[in-house]
């Protein structure tokens, strides 16, 4: 733990960036979590026709600007996967699968997440469903895991459980072709359909498009995106998006979005804008509640 | 008239820009309202730090950068001001200083104006007191006028009355230096205070800080923006802002609005994000009618 951190913003897209620019210029103590590489989606953009100033830009060129923001202004990207957050009442303490980290205020800027909730997977989270291999790798030593990875920076993670469990069976959902595993990790080329739980509850089914039927103790399932409601408990979801009001306020104090997690449209532009203000209000935020401590 | 354009978009700072450039992509035909120059206020910033992707730009080079843009996609400024713009129903009617337009939908960016309105303005407006010189310039014939600019693009509007009224007094709100005028135009260097009407009610009084009166037929104030409920009569203002929802709609249906109008923060990211989700949604509007119109 390096510290309470000001401002703790989840994702390093246009929205998560302007957010992370603003609060610098503010002065503010700011931890930029998400990939080095930014936004996935912008960067494998062909090219990008509506951000004035840049016109017909491709997303990588986008994503290199972005970066030399980043860079001139100092700010640096941890790159960890945050699995939830909580309201601490006078903090947020967000869970990462390297470390834990505290911020007065949190900005959401994760993205969406287009690919949809498994059926079972709600159902049996914490309860043989996980999101963190890191996190939940030593309840199954020794165990059968699967690990059903949406990108091919999962790979990694289907590799440490290997070293831990007794089996792993890794789901790619991706069409990229898989790195080579050791014994005990092996590559299922099927579409996982759903999980259920046998009668006695302490094992899993992952039923699969192709008819499989394999049995399991743990299931991981590892996305780029956790649902937010799911990441941060008692966050309002509207529409499958996060609520907001036009300061980029959630229902929880302290709490602001912004970028494609708050809605339509998904556009570059739009996040950035959205990420500037929801830094400001988080900075309104800090601000409110120092003057409110001194005067208490 | 150059028949009814799809979308009449009012300003031409970021937010304007931002939305010309998204409709434009969107096929749709448009009619940029505003300034050749852009905005003003952009245009002289020394220096813009969060506007992701174009570190630490002189606002005069993102006004160049925005420019670049509006020309490599053919989009034109046209250089009129707007006094009053009226929802028709169908479409909206955009009265200009040059000539009349019509627009099936309205996006007003048209930014905000710090100078405070006049003690007098409102109550005497339409009744001797006037935002629009090439308009009402013929209800003053041979009379006296009083011209009060808020810029030196307003000299000429005095210098316009010159040639048509007895008397024009211009007092000037700006600093900079003043053109010479011709007789009967003179400018005097005092602060007005307000407007009042001497019983008749057919005269005007404009009183100055310097303890000044002086008698008038009819009094021009002219500002780079009218206030937007003045501008559309109609139009839900909040806190001296249009009121707008997440989609930057306002309670005019087919009225849109976007940038600094709609509210704080002022930044010219957040501006240019508003620009995009409101040209989206003009154009979703118009989709959605001409599907109605084709059922209808």
């Amino acid at each position: 733990m390096e510290g309470r951190y000001d401002i703790a913003i989840i994702g390093t897209g246009p929205a998560g960036v302007s957010a992370a620019i603003t609060a610098t210029i503010r002065n503010k103590k700011i931890l930029l979590l998400g990939q080095k590489d930014l936004s996935n989606k912008m960067v494998k953009a062909h090219e990008i026709q509506n951000y004035p100033g840049l016109p017909h830009i491709a997303g990588a060129d986008l994503g290199k600007a972005m970066q030399v923001h980043l860079d001139s202004m100092g700010i640096r990207i941890t790159e960890d996967r945050i699995n939830a957050v909580y309201a601490m009442g006078d903090f947020f303490a967000l869970q990462g699968a390297e470390q834990m980290y505290e911020a007065t205020a949190v900005i959401l800027a994760s993205g969406v997440n287009t690919s949809r909730t498994l059926p079972g997977e709600e159902e049996y989270l914490g309860r043989g469903v996980s999101y963190c291999a890191t996190c939940d790798a030593p309840l199954y030593r020794n165990k059968r895991a699967i690990v059903i990875g949406y990108s091919e920076k999962e790979e990694a993670e289907a590799a440490f459980l290997g070293e831990v469990c007794s089996e792993v069976l890794y789901f790619p959902t991706y069409m990229e072709a898989v790195r080579e595993f050791e014994s005990p990790v092996r590559v299922i080329r099927e579409k996982v359909t759903g999980i259920t739980s046998p009668a006695d509850g302490m094992t899993k089914t992952v039923t699969t498009l192709e008819g499989g039927r394999y049995e399991t103790d743990g299931v991981f399932i590892l996305r780029d995106a956790v649902a937010p409601d799911k990441l941060i408990p008692g966050l309002e979801v509207k529409d499958s998006h996060v609520a907001v009001d036009r300061q980029m306020q959630t229902n929880l104090p302290g709490c602001f979005a912004c970028g494609d997690v708050t809605g339509l449209p998904y556009q570059y532009i739009k996040s950035a804008g959205e990420g500037n203000v929801a830094a400001l209000s988080a900075v309104a935020y800090i601000d409110r509640k120092r003057r409110g401590e001194k005067q208490g």
